[in-house]
């Protein structure tokens, strides 16, 4: 070897069947999401380093690729680095174009983002994310969509999903009533272990976490929350009664909760919910896949101030990010891909000479302006590289084309599945192809 | 302003408009890609510096654009750029997968580059390429597909073009017979001037490139070449008879413009086609728009060795890559972008109070169930700015929730091109959206 050919640690090719399975995947997305009147955009793949600096903490910022002109100086261009999610590139772009943008603005975007993180099983240096938000408007009907977009993305992928919806202002009150307003994110890393160590442990995590007894009193009835989302909803309401920001966040997930009640999705109330804290100031969404254990599959929630570091302050959006990789594991463990999916070749016509390759050609000019996906075999080769190049292929039939068929104007058509064959017209084998097609 | 945003220079944002053209011209693409076989691949954006480095040539080599990974120290990682083309990554990915893949392998890829060019219009830093090759057979088949491909694709994009072909071989036996192997490139470059300079002026500029009276005097019959292809190939050949890789030429020539006779693409034999000359060695294409002078719109080629820079010697293939910019252009300057393309929501239902808002929730329900792609707007707003938002995204028609008719169970269908109105109950709404869903 001149060169042993490799990648980048953390990268990776994807090939025709991985790439028809995230085709598939992006395709049904995509067409939940224009149902809803979200339209897409895309933004480079390099951002000026001022843009992305500072706004993912200082792990973050080390995280980050540069990048760099081979021929330039230094000096002479500003710093770039690789888009590290699709948030904050969106910010900037609302920003920037805000005068040519009507809100309230849908937009959802599908893009590779790269992070130098320590690669290792299932996290990637460069990997899609796919998001897709609601900007400039506090309506709680944009709630609404995303959770009917979920429950629809999920019907069509055939993936059974429960919704675990939170509130970051019904934390924020219960932190306020039970005084201790700055251990929001220790009050749900302790409720979150209450199935795994018990409420004894938990009561003694909370208090190696700082909190006072009275605290730990005051929170006794959150920790013992129980029964359907409305009881639940009830006992918090009593809770939180005289804390401002607690009720306004019991009365949105309210709202919600009744603007959802026709969906068939299951959702949960759940209090452990608190991804992204500082980001979040109402709704906080997690989608979990129920059968298979391998975490949340798409997530997000409402922001308040996405823009304001680029100087656009009080621009409130909602908004949930589907997780690509995951979705494809689960969608591969349940075996859930459909064979169409692949929008494969649909025959192949053998070649075992220039005259039948000739004659083969013909027919698949005839056939592909009926709409039939349709391989010629580009040169004579031996029966069995042929046939071997179809099954690698997953190609359903196999047109055998000699000296016989060419005569009788048929062609010797086999199915590769059951091995049958038997010889057809052209008229025969395109009615045998379309309805393959639609099937 | 906190910190005015921008983007680096020479890289684009796409809005909502942008990318569904892009999405059009992509999926109309990709959708005969099917038809013929080929599959997708992606590689990653960020490739081994060794895999990229000397590929390109000295000034390509500067145009790379290196990554740093800002946490790690230089010598932890080995040095990655950016992908610079498609082809690379491509003869890469076959070595790397060689064992995975079925030859002959019909990929294609649709992916950005980066180059650190000089920025300029219509230069751009970041850009897609399309690749569609066939690697692992010399059957002139592949020619044959890669031609009725572009038919395809720009008799469905409505798109007048011509398809110009030549062959390296033919070059190369021209330059033979006239004792200037050498000289190609110059003998290509003054045959093109032709038209613009006249044939004396073009003999000097030879004799200045250094050619020979002897080898300029052979050159004449090439020179005054014209007629049909055929009459132009009997030349050709007939001035080649005595050259081996010339008359090789000329019978690759024959067999791929008489497997293509039933095209109904106007093609042509290009003598001044010498795209990458070193590169390909048989046929070279260039396509060209007959309506806009942009220049080539789509060009490739026959490259006998892709993989032999990454040790794997004697893979033939055939690509050719549709240029999405400038296709872009075309059909904006030509006006051919279907008003369908753009995927948008058909109905926008406005909201004046929270019982009208509930109201349109049910009936966008409904719709979008019939595959209607529906918008509520999400909060009580003035009608002039609800109608605003119609107006911007296009949305043909809008439907008015007031007390009335509600209590009628209707909606008042306004159809925003007319202007016209008039009450509609639901099962006459979803009529007329789902015509005009088909229509």
């Amino acid at each position: 070897m001149a060169q042993k050919p490799n990648i980048p640690k953390g990268t990776r090719d994807f090939g025709p069947i991985e790439m028809a399975r995230r085709n598939y995947i992006f395709s049904t997305i995509r067409s939940v999401f224009a149902q809803y009147g979200f339209q897409q955009i895309e933004t480079p793949a390099m951002e000026l380093m001022t843009t992305l600096m500072g706004k993912y903490g200082e792990e973050g910022d080390k995280l980050l690729f540069r990048i760099q002109n081979s021929g330039e100086k230094a000096s002479e261009a500003p710093e770039k680095g690789l888009r590290y999610d699709l948030t904050v590139p969106f910010a900037r772009y609302i920003v920037q174009h805000r005068e040519e943008i009507s809100f309230p603005f849908k937009r959802y975007q599908i893009q590779p983002v790269w992070r130098a993180d320590r690669p290792q099983k299932g996290r990637y240096r460069e990997f899609y994310q796919c998001d897709v938000d609601v900007i400039g408007t506090n309506s709680l009907v944009s709630e609404l969509e995303l959770i009917q977009i979920v429950e629809e993305v999920y019907r069509r992928l055939g993936i059974r999903v429960c919704l675990h919806i939170n509130n970051r202002k019904i934390l924020a009150g219960i932190a306020e009533v039970i005084g201790a307003p700055d251990k929001i994110t220790d009050i749900t890393v302790a409720i979150d272990k209450l199935d795994k160590i018990g409420l004894e442990k938990v009561n003694d995590e909370l208090r190696e976490r700082g909190l006072s007894e009275e605290a730990i009193d005051k929170l006794q009835p959150i920790l013992a929350l129980e029964g359907s989302n409305a009881e639940k909803l009830e006992t918090i309401a009593r809770i939180l009664a005289a804390n401002e920001v607690g009720t306004k966040g019991v009365e949105e997930m309210r709202t919600i909760l009744d603007l959802a009640k026709d969906q068939t999705l299951p959702i949960e109330l759940d209090l452990t919910l608190a991804r992204g804290l500082n980001y979040y100031t109402g709704a906080i969404f997690e989608v979990k896949a129920l059968d298979v254990q391998i975490g949340s599959i798409t997530g997000g929630g409402r922001y308040d101030n996405l823009t304001g570091i680029f100087g656009l302050p009080d621009v409130s959006g909602v908004g949930i990010s589907f997780g690509a990789d995951r979705i494809y594991d689960v969608l591969a463990e349940l075996e859930l891909y459909p064979e169409s999916m692949l929008n494969g070749t649909q025959i192949l016509f053998t070649a075992f000479g220039d005259a039948e390759l000739r004659y083969a050609l013909v027919w698949a000019k005839a056939l592909r302006a009926q709409g039939v996906r349709v391989e010629v075999y580009p040169e004579a080769a031996k029966m069995k590289k042929q046939m071997g190049y179809a099954d690698a292929k997953h190609i359903p039939y196999v047109a055998i084309v000699g000296g016989n068929e060419m005569e009788a104007n048929t062609v010797m058509l086999k199915e590769m599945n059951s091995g049958e064959q038997r010889q057809v017209t052209l008229d025969t084998l395109c009615k045998i192809l379309q309805n393959n097609l639609i099937g």
